[in-house]
């Protein structure tokens, strides 16, 4: 199983923290092994660092460790192989443009007997079932939306529609991204934090390490921060319930149709990264 | 005006040397502080490392430097803005899919009242001549061959057709690769050298560093590199004549119709970055 992370912000903000932990269960704290990415949009552009060998020994991971790139929207992604060899070109986050917009997408789960009808608008270079949901969920956007969208409720309520059918097929957590607003998707496993003032002193589940937000943020600033499995062992994470589909924009869930969430406590010291 | 990079190889082999006199012309012994880029080919997949931020002073052309990413097709490039503001999505290289295959793009010059229809299949997201020049590149390469093609004859003829009608608008010189073959236009000034056994002891133009190239590779080995005016100071580049489309594989100039070039040496110590 991957791992997913995602950061949704009002302002631009740097991943260091929380992807110290994160990148920690690149083949040190878990055993997450087959390569590893991370995607920061800032503006229109988007950067993507993708890196086909674990993360924790990766020296792409230890300059992003370092490199405070602040960004409104991050998604990130550590690959347990399923489907696909382990490859550059099968290593999560992947990108396409649409609309004239970059979309990034990332996806922990297992698809199985998904073999969709493909226009060849957008195609697969890789051999993953993650790479093709992407291409498809993107080939039915642009039919749906010839002129394009932008439209938080209109791209969130046609998203649903394709998250039920494609996770008819397996297990299918995502996090997707136009730059705009974060989509996530939990179909088994995801959960997410708002942080804002007052800000908490964090401390990682998977490293000892701990910030204080206060010294690091202004009070009006607003992150959210989504993960697989908490990524600190002493804030209270929101579970995600299986089956919804959230849009983050300023860095906190939108209020959709289609949000409702149960928050749950997770116990200090009980996270796990199975 | 911008600097172009490419490489092209028969064994997957590293750019450092290359890079590290072109990094220098980012800010450092020269005058192109607007960003710069550089992709890497690995099997089907692509690496993109993109900075809006002089190369010179980058850390992640400090990472580019040292971590020897293994490759058969580069494009790098360094920025001079002409058109389109300092920001990531206008920072060279490109990257797209067409065919279930990344495409990499990278420009120098300036395209003036360019303009074409698009198709919407491809859309730019920066402002800059040159993502739209690549946008109406693979919107007309999608409309010729529909069902895509790899044959490089085709790709060479009808890449020199519309390297003909976009180089009507100024100057386009380009680098660009599906990873299979790389493609370098000259419209003004490009110029390439093949290495193979016996290798040279190659000195930078751009810095004081001196590799010899029989130490780090063997006899069957292949390397061409292509760059907007030459990296080395002892050795023999070739220039592109203006006009004309190459395409490179396998570590050489593939003959085809168009590929009359006109050695030219360039003098010891008289390389210019201008």
């Amino acid at each position: 199983m991957c791992q997913l992370l995602g950061m949704n912000c009002n302002v631009p903000t740097d991943i260091c923290f929380s992807f110290a932990g994160f990148r920690a269960r690149g083949g040190l704290t878990d055993h997450h092994r087959d390569g590893w990415g991370i995607a920061f949009f800032e503006g229109a552009g988007a950067r993507v660092f993708l890196d086909p060998s674990p993360s924790a020994d990766s020296p792409v991971a230890e300059l992003v460790k370092h490199y405070p790139i602040r960004s409104l929207n991050v998604i990130a992604h550590i690959r347990k192989a399923t489907q696909g060899e382990v490859r550059l070109e099968n290593t999560h986050p992947f990108q396409r443009e649409l609309w004239g917009r970059y979309w990034i997408f990332a996806h922990n789960g297992n698809l199985k007997n998904f073999a969709p009808t493909l226009t060849g608008r957008f195609l697969p270079v890789g051999t993953t079932d993650s790479e093709l949901a992407f291409c498809y969920l993107l080939d039915r956007l642009a039919q749906r939306f010839p002129q394009g969208t932008r439209d938080i409720a209109e791209l969130h309520a046609e998203l649903r529609v394709l998250a039920i059918e494609i996770g008819s097929h397996g297990e299918f957590n995502f996090l997707l991204s136009d730059g705009d607003q974060l989509f996530a998707h939990c179909s088994s496993r995801l959960c997410y934090i708002v942080r804002k003032a007052p800000f908490p002193v964090a401390h990682l589940a998977d490293e000892d390490l701990t910030v204080d937000f206060n010294e690091v943020t202004t009070p009006l600033d607003r992150v959210a921060v989504i993960a697989t499995t908490p990524l600190t062992d002493n804030e209270r994470w929101t579970q995600i319930v299986p089956g919804n589909l959230l849009a983050f924009r300023d860095g906190e869930p939108v209020a959709l149709r289609d949000t409702s969430t149960v928050a749950q406590d997770y116990p200090r010291g009980t996270v796990t990264n199975a």
